[in-house]
C-alpha cells in the first residue's frame, strides 16, 4: 500500500513535491484553492484551506498532511491533531512560522541571535520603540500573513503603521546593516535525524529573492555557524520537514536570524539539481519519517535566478541554447506582473558567469505580465 | 501557451516522463491503456492504441505525439502523420524499431555488424539456416511485439517454431559469444542535433535486463565505436528522440548490434540521477524539437537494479536506510511475478560496492507478487 500524503495549497511548492513523489510511488494529493493551481496535476480537490471541514475532509484520505503555505488557520491546524491527523510540520512548530512575534520569542529564549525587536499596540509604543534605538532604521512587519516583502514597511514614526495598529499588534525591528544575505536549509523527521544542505546567498530586490548563489562565498565559519544554529532551532521547535532560517550575515561575520519558513522554500530550489537530494524528496522523506537523503552536492557550484511575471513558452528554445546545463522550471502559472512564475538554475564550475547566465536565462524567459 | 506532448502507452516510461515535463512546463498528456496505468497522473484519456480513431482523437489535442512503447501499428502510425500530426520518432523511422527483419535489413545496408541473420518461413528454411552455419547455436525471434525475452527461443530444429511459422516470417540469427552485453543511448531532434551519454553495461536475467553499470567498465576504443555507431545508426534512420542501440561486445573488442528501441529504455534509467540531463527529459526535448541538454555525469558511476514482481512500500525505509544515496523509482503498478514494478539507483565512487549495494536495495524492495 502506498504512502499517502495530503499537501495543502496548491503552488509552486505543492507543484515541485509532485515529481519526486511520483518517483518514491507516493500517492500526492493536493487541495488547491482553484482548478487552475500550479499543482492541478495532482489536486483531488479544490476548496478553501481556512474552512475546517474541507480541511479535515481532505485530510481524512491521506496518512500525513503537510503544506504549501503557512497559512492554514491555528483553529484549523489544532482540530486536524485532535482528529488523530500527522500534521506535519506539527502545528505547535507551526506557530512559530506563521507567527513572527511567537517566532521571536521562542528564538530569544533559545539565544539565537535576533536584531532588537518589541511588539507595539499604538503608534506610542511604536514612537518609544524608534527613539530607543541608536539611529537605525525601524521596520515594522505584520505578525501574520506577510511573505515576498508584502506585510513590511520602513517607518519613521508611529502613524505611518496606524492602519496596521488599527488591525492588531505589529512587529517591530531595527533594521540589520548586512553584508550578505543567507539561507540556512535544515531537514529534520520526527525521530530527530537531521540533515543540511550547505549555505546559499540570497539576493532580494524589492524585498523578494531574486537569485540565490550557492554555496555562499563566505568564510567556513560562518558555514558552520549556520548550519549549527539551523539545527539548533530544528530540534529546539520539533520542525518536521524542511526548515528554511533567513539570516543576515554582519561585517563581523556574526549571523542575526531574520525569518523561518517551514516547507521547501525559494531559497532551495538550486538544490534540485545541485544536490543528490532536492529539498522536494528531502520533505517527502522527513515528513513521511523516511531515512533522509545524501545532501551532498554534484557539482562545485550552482545558482537560481527567479523568473518574475510570466514564463514565455516561445522562448525556451533561445533559453536552452544559452547552455546546455541551464535548467527550466515553469509553474505553469498565467502571467502576472511581479508574480513568481518559475526559475532557471545552472550547475557547473565556481565562477561568476554562472550568475550571469542564469540572469541572462531567466530574462530570457520572461514575459513581464503587463498587458 | 505551454507545448503540448501526447504520450501514446502509459507505461512506467510514460510515467517517468512526467516529472520533467512538469518541471518544464510542458501540459503532457497520456493515451493509457487502462485507469489504472503506471503513468495515470497524467492519463487524459483511457483508450486502445491499436483503434485509429481513439489514436486520432487523442492527438488532435496534442502539439506532439510519442511513445511509451512500440506497439502502435504501422498503419495508425501513417493515418497520423497524413492527418499532419507530429509524430515523433516518425513513423518511418519507428517501423525499424517495430520489425526486427527490417532493423535488420536497414542496418545491414547500413554497414552496421549484426549477427549472421534470415528471414524463414518455412521449416524447411529454418533448418537450412541452422546447417548452414559453423555450429553457433541459432536464435529465432518474432519480428515483431516481441519484449524483455518475450518472442525469443533458441532453437535446434524447424520444428521447434512451427507455431510460430504458422503465423507469419520468423527471424533467426546465430547466438553471438559475447563477452558483455551493453547500450548506448543517443538523443536526436529533427534538426538532427544528437547528444550521447556513456555506454552502459547492461546484466540480463532470463532475458530480461536486470542490472545496468555506468559507465560501462570497457575500454575507451569500444566505448567511442559504440558512440559512433549509435550516432550513425541515429542519423541514417532519421529517428527523433532517444535511441537506445543494445549490442554484443565480443572477445576482439568489437561490437555486434543486438537490438533497438526507439524511446527512453531502461537501460538509460540510471542517468537520471548519474547525468545532468535523464533520458526522460531529453527524449522530451528532442520531440520537441529544443535544445539537448548535457549529458555530463554528476558522479563517477552509477547502477541501476530493477525491481521485479512488485514495490513493497512497507520496505522503504529499511531500503533507505541501507545508503543515502539509494534511489527509489517505483512505476506505481500492483504486483505480479516477474514483472518491472521499480528501480533503483546508486550514484558514487566506482567501485564494486556500488552494484552490490543497489542489488542488496533491489531485493529488499521487491515482494515477488506470488499469491
Amino acid at each position: 500500500m502506498a504512502h499517502r500524503i495530503g499537501v495543502i495549497g496548491g503552488g509552486q511548492l505543492a507543484r515541485m513535491m509532485i515529481p519526486p513523489a511520483i518517483e518514491l510511488g507516493l500517492d500526492i494529493r493536493v487541495l488547491a484553492e482553484s482548478d487552475d493551481s500550479s499543482a492541478r496535476i495532482a489536486a483531488t480537490e479544490v476548496g478553501d484551506y481556512r474552512d475546517s471541514a474541507t480541511v479535515l475532509g481532505f485530510a481524512r484520505g491521506v496518512d500525513v498532511v503537510t503544506f504549501d503555505h503557512e497559512h492554514v488557520p491555528p483553529g484549523v491546524l489544532r482540530e486536524l491533531e485532535d482528529m488523530g491527523v500527522a500534521v506535519r510540520p506539527e502545528a505547535e512548530a507551526l506557530s512559530c512560522a506563521q507567527d513572527k512575534a511567537v517566532m521571536r520569542d521562542r528564538l530569544g529564549a533559545l539565544g539565537a541571535p535576533l536584531p532588537r525587536w518589541a511588539v507595539a499596540e499604538t503608534e506610542e509604543q511604536v514612537s518609544d520603540f524608534i527613539s530607543g534605538g541608536d539611529g537605525h532604521q525601524v521596520v515594522a512587519k505584520t505578525p501574520r500573513g506577510g511573505y515576498d516583502g508584502k506585510g513590511v514597511r520602513f517607518i519613521g514614526s508611529g502613524d505611518e503603521v496606524a492602519d496596521w495598529l488599527a488591525l492588531g499588534p505589529v512587529l517591530l525591528e531595527e533594521k540589520v546593516r548586512f553584508v550578505a544575505e543567507v539561507a540556512q536549509l535544515v531537514a529534520r523527521r520526527p525521530s530527530g535525524d537531521m540533515a543540511t544542505w550547505p549555505l546559499v546567498e540570497t539576493r532580494q530586490r524589492d524585498g523578494v529573492c531574486s537569485e540565490v548563489v550557492a554555496p555562499a562565498p563566505l568564510a567556513t565559519s560562518v558555514h558552520s555557524e549556520a548550519s549549527l544554529l539551523a539545527r539548533t532551532i530544528a530540534e529546539a521547535l520539533g520542525v518536521t520537514g524542511v526548515l528554511a532560517v533567513e539570516m543576515f550575515v554582519l561585517e563581523s561575520g556574526a549571523l542575526v536570524v531574520n525569518e523561518l519558513a517551514m516547507r521547501p522554500h525559494n531559497s532551495g530550489h538550486v538544490f534540485t539539481e545541485l544536490s543528490v537530494t532536492s529539498q522536494f524528496e528531502q520533505h517527502l522523506r522527513a515528513v513521511m519519517d523516511l531515512p533522509l537523503g545524501s545532501t551532498e552536492l554534484v557539482a562545485p557550484a550552482g545558482v537560481m535566478v527567479n523568473v518574475f511575471g510570466g514564463v514565455d513558452h516561445e522562448a525556451l528554445a533561445r533559453v536552452m541554447s544559452l547552455g546546455s546545463r541551464i535548467k527550466v522550471h515553469d509553474y505553469g502559472k498565467s502571467a502576472r506582473p511581479g508574480r513568481k512564475a518559475g526559475h532557471v538554475t545552472v550547475t557547473g564550475d565556481d565562477s561568476p558567469e554562472l550568475l550571469e547566465l542564469g540572469i541572462r536565462a531567466a530574462s530570457a524567459l520572461t514575459i513581464n505580465g503587463l498587458t
